[in-house]
């Protein structure tokens, strides 16, 4: 067998330094690189197929809703993103701006869109004229800039992909019926095709979106135990509106204004998935999003036949709706097996002469690194199976982990404690105080991630002021 | 029945003002707005609609002859821009340049990417090492900018839609593969998806782009007998290998530089379909392409059981593959009937209490107005056999336009009186040399549109010089 100079990275583990696990495996999984160009990353294929996959999946809810995409401008005038205060005040100062276009200095200089309510704003301004128009069920795929300090790959980029929804409804409520409809498209993909649970909630004043009246989130936990903010749901009210003069003839024949979400997620959930299902071999794929679902891997493969029994076995599960490949490059089989681990291929399908022989292959599940023989005649209902198995598992893992890593805390000083140990979500009541979180913050080092929608209804005391309150809350340590 | 304010407004007639009757054609069927940024446009759900459905197609092709889709940063600092000299000089004029970060003042400024061969040579030159890790086969979808002076919808924005390939190889042979390849899956999906014939044909030195050793094209008469270059495939050489130090070790354990491609096509391609398709009555769109392919008319829609029997023709329609809708809309049938013509929808099924009784429905299609009776019982059938009916007598017209409308030339003064008078593709021999291409723009006003691929390989006369030569060239004026 030929050898290759190419050899399978040893990463670094988990739980000797995470961060450091993390970077190995974005880059020896081949999902990124990095550029000359500080804070921007470069999509490999393998990181991209992810994303595509994420896109196709997302698309189909968003467009069985009744949404429709468009694509708006990169650019947003100065002059227009001023027109919004909280806005403006919220982005600005993360903007990267162009101020020249070919030989010519602008007057008035652009920036590269760092969302896109603005545009959407102005456009909204141009088509809605009566309560005909509405609603408007837009959203866009596009590339977003935010000139951050510090970043790290998929978590924090200066660009990153994302898409983003805007919408325009007559009334509040068919907005906030909007608003939490794609919250919940939103946790049903992340927990039902991602295996990410998450918690569904409402956040703080302080960490809602710039310009928003409400925002909404859907918050997991990661294998170590910090929060990742996967998705957020926004409710604006009518106040873009009123700064952009968005006026629609109502069925009474008087103008109103009509009301507006938005929402959107990112290729930060590409992140998530490694921080919620990797470990020490490497990446571990949800099946429903893996770009190869089964690798399939001839053993002996200069025997007769084996090359062709184990191409057969690729066709068939393709046949049967399963991405599969077959990898017969001259590596060794234990070169393949540790490269498709560090690749997080759900399934891996051996087979070799004495498998032929006994009309069976090895089937390995990437999750549990269990093996099982399989007749070859039961090969496309095992491997379905399996990756159902392999999805619940994850899940479940996934859930046990935030459970067991989940604190009721009583004060600030007890949160600390957990924080700055194992860490975890901590969860208490808030008397609905923006002193009380800062003091969190200060205290122990913590953030407000959300105000779950299941509320307990019970009574307790704020950790900080003491004052009794009935708010369930969930603190922890952001990504 | 209501009275709807909006009302299917006039369009300028295609022979008063071709120009005119575009805009109105792009404003009116919904396809793009205005900004307020000049030279950027929205593209409005109907306009990006076929934007996805051109990437579909084409995204399936490329994927099925290997290519790799990856995400590059939408910045390039002018250092790495600098690198390829006839690159540089080609698009640094037309850049829109960002220059503060943030607060960030940055010391090298960079340019939105007006294309990426520079990105993707660094990358390459990170990730190529052995002759193992080549070809490199991939693509970005993704938009791009270029400081245009004028614009206009889809044929010239200062930002567009695109796709840009990019691919290293070992040998210039595999390189000349791929550009040729990639030249015919262009002229295949335009022919056979858009119904636009073209000619394929390699550009000459002045038009070839910046950069490359040869670029190739596929050209497309439009019906007012200007040219459109559709798409483009472009042979590197290793130019840019060179330029950016990207080498790999061959099978000779040697150094060589890798070969390279890039090719494009993009949202110019929708300016296309609506200039070859479009009539007086607005958008005619090629059936393998249109969003809605059969929609539905409800006739007499008050009377007992016909929107039941358009809702259950729409359903059978798209059980059948058929993009279908049905419009139950409070409007008129007229208003319809006039609205989905702008809109360009190839079949509209109309069906009411007569139809009903007879089992039966009439069909009418976009390009030529016909209508016919069909049995209720063949209706799948029947629309599928006139969708591509349709798309045949397109392709036919668009061909016969072409022809009718291609001369052969022997001076410059004959070309002139051509494209003074009612235009067309002039066709001629042509010695080579540029003197004699900046002669036919300057006594003619015409561009050398492109060497055909199939050349006669007769003998003649150079129409400026006289020089005898057996080049084919195509001469036009172009969008
Ligand atoms: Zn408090
Ligand atoms: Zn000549």
């Amino acid at each position: 067998m030929a050898q290759d100079k190419r050899q399978v990275d040893a990463i670094t583990a988990r739980d000797v330094d995470f961060a450091q696990w993390y970077t190995d495996v974005c880059k020896k999984a081949e999902l990124i690189d990095y550029t000359s160009v500080k804070g921007m990353f470069i999509y490999r294929p393998y990181g991209y197929a992810l994303w595509e996959n994420i896109q196709a999946e997302l698309d189909r809810r968003f467009k069985a809703t009744g949404h429709e995409n468009v694509y708006l401008p990169v650019l947003i005038p100065e002059s227009l993103l001023q027109k919004e205060k909280d806005h403006v005040e919220g982005f600005a100062p993360e903007c990267a701006w162009v101020t020249v276009g070919g030989s010519e200095k602008l007057e008035d200089r652009c920036a590269i869109r760092p969302t896109s309510e603005t545009l959407f704003c102005e456009h909204y301004a141009n088509i809605i004229h009566s309560w005909r128009d509405l609603p408007k069920l837009y959203n866009q795929w596009c590339s977003v800039l935010r000139w951050e300090k510090t970043s790290r790959p998929f978590l924090r980029h200066r660009e990153f992909l994302w898409q983003e929804g805007h919408t325009m409804h007559a009334t509040a409520e068919e907005a906030r019926e909007e608003t939490m409809q794609m919250l919940n498209i939103y946790a049903d993909f992340m927990e039902n095709v991602l295996a990410m649970p998450v918690i569904k909630g409402r956040k703080t004043d302080k960490e809602k979106f710039n310009g928003a009246e409400e925002t909404y989130t859907v918050e997991c936990m990661m294998h170590d135990h910090k929060a990742l903010q996967a998705g957020t749901s926004h409710y604006f009210g009518d106040g873009f509106a009123k700064a952009f003069d968005i006026t629609f003839t109502g069925k009474d024949n008087q103008p109103h204004y009509p009301h507006q979400t938005s929402w959107g997620v990112s290729t930060r959930m590409i992140g998530g998935i490694i921080m919620t299902h990797g470990d020490d071999n490497g990446l571990v794929l949800p099946p429903r999003i893996a770009p190869t679902q089964a690798v399939v891997i001839p053993v002996a493969a200069h025997k007769p036949g084996v090359l062709e029994a184990a191409a057969s076995l690729r066709d068939r599960l393709n046949a049967a709706g399963v991405r599969s490949k077959m990898d017969d490059s001259d590596n060794s089989p234990g070169w393949k097996f540790a490269e498709y681990e560090m690749k997080g291929v759900p399934v891996r399908v051996e087979i070799g002469p004495k498998d032929m022989e006994k009309e069976q292959c090895v089937i390995a599940r990437r999750d549990t690194g269990e093996k099982i023989t399989v007749a070859l005649a039961e090969l496309e209902s095992a491997v379905k199976a399996l990756l159902d198995h392999i999805h619940d598992n994850l899940y479940a893992m996934a859930l046990k982990n935030r459970e067991d890593n989940t604190f009721d805390i009583q004060t600030p000083e007890e949160a600390k404690a957990i924080v700055e140990g194992k860490g975890g979500f901590l969860r208490s009541k808030w008397c609905g105080s923006l002193e009380c979180e800062l003091a969190m913050k200060e205290r122990a080092g913590v953030s407000s991630r959300c105000m779950p929608l299941v509320q307990s209804g019970t009574e307790g005391t704020c950790p900080v002021c003491g004052r009794k309150c009935t708010t369930d809350i969930y603190w922890g340590v952001a990504y």
